[in-house]
């Protein structure tokens, strides 16, 4: 199946503290995984097979633990079998439909 | 507060069918709000004051109540009190402090 | 439609101490609203009409802006025409059906 | 760490027929890890550590790509180091500051 991932995770014992340090630290693992993948305002979207895209959320989950007492997560999946590249035809999938 | 909301809404009674159409009217309702906006794979983030923000949130679930019978929303939020411009701010600022 | 939505709802700027005194008041104001609800471990399921249920959503945001300077929310909605007493009739149906 | 995750995980290719059976065959394979859990309106919880957690979000995926060829999935975690009994002790301590 073509999975398509929305992953935000940050650590919840950093208040006062910006969390766009350790944001930063899950995109670059992100980006080392050679997944697709696409940040946005409120997660990151990966995408690959399932086993792919879930090594990826479990080296997110590894980074953050390593210096974090409290971790959030919030995932949404789209999971598809036959779509090929997914994140990209699904957002011009919608656009050549709008009004 | 500044408040960034990520919408996901799509009908649960629509399968066999593609569901970009319905997504493409619920894009189009948050276009018309004029509110910052901005699609990705798995939603769509909206920005603004809570109020206006959830105004749009009510009306993209009345658009598609006229033609489905069963309605899924995943929904996830970020206020900030003082935060200026959040969906650039939020990116620049992650980006900033990459590897 | 009956409408079931899972709120989750807490402050981003309270790190080091417990989170329960503020999540306690969100119940508090769910419960005070008359709507079947149900608290879980990971956030409070509340079954109504759309704008019933979405008033109480606003209610819970205020009550937090009071005195949050960051919030966080992960919602989710399953809304569905002619079901009657939905919470109750999901976990039913599924019990039913497990081995 | 001592993780919480809520978990919804269902097809989205069988519309017009309950999602219930799909369902149960989940809460089947959660039942069978031996992980703590607890069936909600909209989720499931399981609590167990890291990999035990994820484990079983695995096995539900798999039994679903069995008969499916679209399926979503909606996870939230909260993972904290130290907590003990973590799904009864966040319940009791919301309960023990409502009004």
């Amino acid at each position: 199946m073509n999975v398509i991932v929305d992953l935000s995770i940050f650590p919840m014992d950093k208040a006062g503290t910006s969390l766009s340090p350790y944001v930063a630290r899950v995109i670059d693992i992100i980006r080392d995984s050679g997944l697709k993948h696409e940040l946005n305002p409120m997660g990151t979207c990966i995408e690959g097979r399932w086993d792919d895209v879930m090594r990826v959320v479990d080296a997110c989950y590894r980074e953050l633990e390593t210096d974090s007492d409290r971790i959030y997560i919030s995932m949404k999946a789209d999971c598809r079998r036959g779509r090929q590249d997914g994140m990209d035809a699904k957002i011009r999938s919608v656009r050549e439909k709008q009004r």
